[in-house]
């Protein structure tokens, strides 16, 4: 449990990557009670500057030594990074908030996303998680459906932009445009095709269902936040030549019915969801359009008649945002306020 | 009914545009019998020169006069030019292969991808309508499997390129993604929203039921071309910033259980169709590497247990050849050989 103090030390760990930074920025925007902001990252990040509230803090490497004191710590640095290195940063008395999917699944750590399930903190142990980007999406939009009208199966295609990837991949889209539109040679290293003006069926790893990590733990996770082991869910998940912000195609099949007018009054009342939704208007969620955005924009609402109490939507929203820097610090937040 | 000849004078109507050109070519390539082939375009296009079998063909415009005559004409100029010129051209004698909506849905008009239902030719009254690019790869994909295991749902969600909107659109791709990366200004026109590094969920006009005529057209256009008006389908069609080649995210319901092997060893028995599907390979359709192609390319195929009898995959094809010129080729191949 997190101690009652004026100001916190906070340790960010994968403090120069995409999310890192977003976090860090964040803290700062929301005024988050912060004594000190420790920056950690892997060997190479070593001695970065990064700027927080004015002051150039540089990165410290994440080593064998004991864990700093902290705390609120941030896990943004992978799944092996986490699991290497948060249980120490626990035991040393650091509530852990870990971006990557090392214990998502785990019984005893929480999975929460602020506006849905901030009550299943209660029985944290030190370590909390926060789920992959598109599930945060996904549950905010599924959640005020859910309630009215029971969802029974999703059917989700994402369209997710490479900054979900990292730096390496934002500089490897825009290389590779560059090099296209110049008719030079280029290398594939962030994924393994090409990804300028090209979309590429493969995200995370591959299982020997045929599935991707991406998409077979969207249904594990989303259950987990929203409780219900009975939602049923398929995924295929895409990485798309965007830069930032992911996107969604979404098919849902309701109990009830929940026509497409009172779908639209529920999502534009959920805490974190904004309709945008006039087609006629050319006014629908974009990539572009919600890119540093905070909260999760809902579209193109309509009923599917290819079933009982089908609805269609699209979603649009900020992935180190929302779904990721946002929603932990959103769940820091919470702790200090209890 | 088109006249036995030993070589064809063909029209073609939108000689200018994409798909027009991929038509000279393809005839070319397949060595089709034709006499003469008349290039006809809008007024803007009128004396443009094009390259057919060696000699420069000047592009005539398609005026109010009396259609030249033809004895097979390709309408690939937009539904509006085809109501206006498709009857009288059917009426002078020419066979019309309608790449419009314009006619589609007229009971007395087939509706023909080659590989599926040539058979349905024979009832045609002057004139022959290809489905939109969407369908034709969306019915050559689901019927072996419809075959098999009888389809009762379809949810799709589409990958759109750019180059299904015309030569304005390429242009448009290729030059706001310059603008961009030079922190240049740049308006859009061939889109209501940016294309360049961004998805728009909007492709062809919104209807009321908030579908755009894409969407909703893609059940009726693949029940008439399946010969089955029990298929349900639903459809979310995206426009992505790749300049050429369509893709798709299929996840389909069936009424007896296929398992992905067998569905995998039908669809690589059916005609026009690749399978492509070796994941931990890295090997799936991508749309850099099918265009050009001829066939419609497959993968991705895993079960979906979310649902009874579930399957998932991936679709990617050439949205231009496959998708319009060459099942247009093809059927004007079936009509001669007849």
């Amino acid at each position: 449990m997190l101690k009652k103090k004026s100001r916190y030390i906070v340790a960010i760990v994968g403090a120069a990557g995409t999310v890192g930074r977003e976090l860090v920025e964040i803290l700062e925007e929301r005024d988050f009670p912060a004594a000190d902001v420790v920056l950690l990252d892997s060997a190479e990040s070593e001695g970065e500057r990064i700027e927080v509230r004015g002051r150039n803090v540089a990165v410290r490497r994440l080593g064998k030594d004991a864990f700093p004191d902290a705390d609120i710590a941030f896990f943004f640095a992978g799944a092996a990074n986490s699991r290497e290195h948060v249980p120490a940063a626990a035991a040393a008395g650091s509530v852990v908030i870990d971006g990557s999917g090392a214990f998502r699944m785990d019984p005893t750590t929480p999975l929460v996303v602020a506006e849905v399930n901030l009550q299943s903190i209660g029985s944290h142990a030190g370590i909390i998680a926060t789920p992959d980007s598109s599930v945060i999406a996904l549950v905010m939009a599924l959640k005020p459906l859910h309630d009215a009208a029971r969802i029974k199966r999703v059917v989700i295609t994402t369209f997710q932009s490479v900054s979900g990837t990292g730096k390496e991949a934002i500089d490897e889209l825009a290389g590779q445009t560059v090099a296209l539109l110049n008719f030079r040679d280029f290398v594939n290293k962030a994924y393994p095709h090409q990804i300028a003006f090209n979309c590429i069926p493969h995200v995370d790893a591959f299982m020997e269902s045929g599935g991707t990590t991406a998409e077979v733990n969207m249904r594990r996770e989303a259950r987990k936040v929203l409780a219900d082991d009975t939602l049923q869910l398929t995924a295929t998940a895409v990485r798309v030549p965007v830069f930032r912000s992911d996107a969604a195609s979404l098919n849902i099949e309701m109990t009830d019915p929940l026509p497409p007018n009172e779908a639209r009054f529920l999502l534009s009342r959920a805490s974190g969801v904004v309709v945008y939704d006039d087609p006629v208007r050319d006014l629908y969620p974009l990539q572009i359009d919600v890119s540093g955005k905070d909260d999760v924009y809902v579209g193109r609402i309509r009923t599917d008649d290819s079933v009982a109490n089908g609805l269609n939507l699209w979603l649009a929203w900020d992935n180190i945002r929302k779904g990721a820097a946002l929603n932990a610090v959103q769940i820091a937040e919470y702790l200090v306020k209890q």
